[in-house]
């Protein structure tokens, strides 16, 4: 097998269907490699995790805080939460949040009731998080009703979409008001702080925010979700927290090393950068062809309606994933863009659109 | 930097400690880094992930098998005992074994208690595990009595030592007559399966069990266990347990490439028997020191009893790793090989033992 | 202190606040103190709890229904919905229902998310409870999303309202076909059994549903819920989940005496008949003075919207309870009648009514 | 009914099986039937248990404890240890306590490792509890070991022994020093007051614990448990806790009516001193017969160890209650006494057994 035929059986496979759908990217995957001979102690005691996590406080501005290294996004979420949540609280959330649809019950299997509010565009506001919060404590029966101990925001969200710092902001003081805590998933981070939208920064959430991710599998690593939480100490003990949700890595360093790459010579925010600019071409292209890219993401993911028969089509060539079935035979397909996204999988994918107009 | 101080340079580093110290065995590293490039649909749903499972039942001569990947020891164990166990049950395990000791109390949080029996060289016996269920039957409260539901067994135990065919077999057929599921805890497999003294093989495992669990992490992979299930359909919904508990690695194939390369070529047994090699040239020098290993292990793990100061000279020097404090100013202390030990390394150790003298 | 005295010193107190808010029927409490000073056997294995059963099992005309005594609602809600459903499921309910908004998420402490769907006058319909189900089904990431394994109704409802025959049938058709398990929470089933406007008997109850219970304490008793499982041995080792719940009482006659009382000569239905008698007389009452009720109660919940100063001259006066806050400086309160509303308190509730207009 | 044939009636069924095999005192009785026609508020929030709470607190003198009002021990065990306990900690029991061998796994079913230490005579010692910690405290892989982060109690203990006070202070000052909480099982405190060997009082318990109940279910009430937290305020939102388990009842004032009773005038110590003088007779009794009492019990509790087929003749005429099954054809059974014990009963034992010699 030459070079040349290697490379195009690597690059076969589906695209555009999610941005976990690839390896790590090359930085990434060569500080495994150059690291993979040494031997470090355990559970994320080894350098790399402290050179990461400093790597990370750096970048957050927040020299006090505590960075925990995870595996993944839904695991992250669980275990976070059930630490910043009383046992008699629950968590508002969109309804469209990952936490309220797409972890099959992990909130609640920890104990925890999700408290779901519509969202818009995959986002809810300040005002109807303090309508909710204000509804509890006005509520006589208050006693037997969840407390809304925390806020779950997602950034960006599952729809692409982002919280500007006003918003964030905005919904902080509420959370502050109430003493609820605020929590924001960061699973797609990097496609926040790459997009030229974005007015929201790593320091800014940490300012802003009790406890926050960072994604690691989404932006360029092979796996690993870096949670940070501000206020040192807040939560004590946490890593037997994780370890009694099975969360603990027991090669901790690999997480340190992925991350320790991630932020080291700005590459998170280029992932972030390349993948929106690949994005920025898809939404022109679907707009030439008269496909209305629907919402407001101007991130990594892009929604269009599109008949029954063409979705099919797409999808058993490997283009785009399930969204959502829709009414009158119609289906919404979602295009992920990533940093490995190339141009001639674009120019393929609107051909195909092209055709079959 | 030339190859030789590069080498040197990652050599470097604690040894003995535990063989999740160092990275994934060549040949795994190599499969992750040849299908970095592919694209492949998530959550194990790839071709690798079914390679590899195709590959594990040909080795447990079971067709039917149903095999998951996890991620991690602890993870899998909470995961699939919460599976076998129905909310009333138990499960009866040496005192000694990873869940009841050393996983943060990770069964409990998943709402069973454990129910440890003492151990004599890490195992329980058949007869222990009777007595056990029978004390139960025969008590006339027992509807308020934790059910013991299910065996738990780690192979190779906690201190290393095995259960023969004969051993396994009894306790297979108490569990059969109680109703009890049996559940064997593999982390360490590749170190029974490469051992002269072991005579269980995978087939047996998946003729006698409910489930178990094939480990990766400590035996040549970055991480990753597979979890086999004989009896096909058993659990169902299992991957919707495994995502509430947040168990579900986003770029399964990851498990799947490793799992796929242990399994080709022997590799997996043979990493067990180059660990097997060096711990038996690591007794042997520790014998003709004076240090007698303690317990009954054949496999990668040897344990001796050190003074205090010796102790605390080695873990410093970061040879061997903490296993208990004993009386009279002494430790225990255990030396772990694995696949990565080099003869430098068992000499350095027995060069200070001998000097310490 | 001469009877008179004390008499008006008992008859003192709140009025119309909730149903929970006296004691026992008359000939509730008579055969708890003949019962007094016997001795039997605990937990619910006495012979009173086998009469009950039995008398039970005959209303039902179940002969093979499993019955179980539990102290209160939310006990045997949290109890039977963690024995109905698997872990992988939720449980879909009127956002009204009780489960999801007044047990102080005790539905989500014990692992399960509650599928909130909009309720109308308190109900949800068979055509809504499908499409739920049904989107789960073409859900194509339907293993990452919470199964809707089970429904919960209330009959009554919380709004006061019936379900009607027709309406549990289709419902449990759309659970049969989807292999949904339907659960009734009866926490005020006397209230619909003695209504003239229900056609839902226990029989139909024990043919239509999975589970249900027959409320004691809004009904009559000092407290208890009568758990009716009509296939036996659906629910294995259920007296273990109780008590892992705490929820067996130790001197379980008290349930038995207290529901043989209940079902014997009818007084179960008669409790019923008196308290939607007196609600009738109320809402007479109250559209007279232009207070029209709101929703479609016809049992033993009456709600009107009051402005706030009314509202809390009322509660001050113990006339009524909390419903909810209303806009336009308004109030819903709720009046609630049993079996021991007397006509001079409705009198007296009008002529406040009356007075303050 | 004459008071002859009401005597015949009340005194046919079990004697001697438990504590919990009648109804209530008279005294508390009477209570509830005179306030049964009574409405107050629901769920605690009545005139009676704040009138009990205040007497409680009196007879603790400790005037800012928090008192709040349970249905049962296993209830009130699982909800205060919920309460008191992080998430990564587990509680430190005796081997025969009732978390850890009676209740199904209630403690942990919510989560939480019961550590359980060798008893002797349902006892453990200040030095095991600080040896149990220390171990924790000097494992080096701590982290990932349950931390002991309460210490859990009974008194009497199920073995009917009782700790002495300085017993108790021994062990609080290794609670103190370690930072642990120290929690008291009080099902039968009663007979623990109302003990001679006794020197330990409420007001002790409320100097020395951070929570313990005083039983009502086996010390003269219906049912019913009082649980004390000498530290207000130390748990919020307890009430929620209670209510997300279950174990809130609605007719809250039952509670406190029965509390109310007996701690008026004396009644619950005396309940303890009149099962207590008939235990001592009892006990003289078996001697006298040859029958040595086991164990250390000054309480309500005598056992003693008998041939198989006594045991089963006795069981067989509601004679005491199974214990344990031993070696050599031979059954521990137990005796227990309460405040309905009459001297009639006592002398039919003894002459069952004398005539069996």
């Amino acid at each position: 097998m030459t070079a040349d035929t290697a490379s195009m059986k690597q690059t076969a496979g589906p695209s555009f269907g999610s941005d976990y759908m690839g390896g790590a990217h090359p930085r990434v995957l060569e500080a495994l490699t150059e690291t993979n001979a040494l031997r470090t102690p355990g559970y994320g005691t080894d350098s790399f995790c402290q050179e990461a996590a400093a790597l990370i406080r750096q970048a957050c501005r927040c020299p006090q805080a505590e960075v925990r290294f995870l595996v993944g996004g839904t695991q992250t979420n669980l275990v976070a939460l059930s630490a910043l949540l009383a046992p008699y609280q629950g968590v508002v959330a969109a309804d469209t949040g990952h936490i309220n649809g797409h972890e099959a019950g992990a909130i609640e299997r920890g104990g925890h009731k999700v408290l779901a509010l519509p969202a818009r565009d995959g986002k809810i506001t300040a005002k109807a998080i303090e309508a909710c919060r204000s509804a509890w404590e006005q509520d006589e029966t208050r006693d037997h009703v969840v407390m809304p101990g925390a806020v779950y925001l997602s950034q960006p969200t599952e729809s692409g979409t982002l919280y500007s710092l006003a918003e964030l902001k905005a919904i902080q003081a509420v959370c502050r008001k109430a003493g609820m805590l605020l929590y924001v998933d960061g699973a797609r981070m990097a496609y926040a702080l790459g997009c030229p939208e974005n007015d929201v920064s790593l320091a800014d959430l940490a300012a802003l925010c009790d406890a926050f991710y960072i994604g690691g599998t989404k932006c360029g690593a092979l796996f690993g979700e870096a949670l940070v939480f501000p206020k040192p100490e807040q939560i004590p003990h946490f890593f037997s927290l994780m370890k009694q949700s099975g969360a603990v890595l027991a090669k901790g360093r690999l997480l340190g090393v992925q991350f320790k790459a991630l932020f080291t010579d700005g590459l998170y925010e280029e992932i972030g950068r390349q993948a929106l600019a690949q994005a920025a071409r898809l939404r022109e292209g679907l707009r030439a062809l008269g496909y209305e890219p629907l919402g407001a993401s101007p991130t990594n993911q892009v929604f269009v309606r599109i008949p029954a028969a063409l979705y099919h089509q797409l999808i058993a060539e490997g283009l785009g994933g399930f969204w959502s079935v829709e009414p009158e035979d119609a289906y919404i397909i979602r295009f992920v863009t990533d940093w490995s996204t190339r141009e001639d999988e674009i120019r393929r994918l609107l051909d195909m659109l092209e055709k079959a107009r």
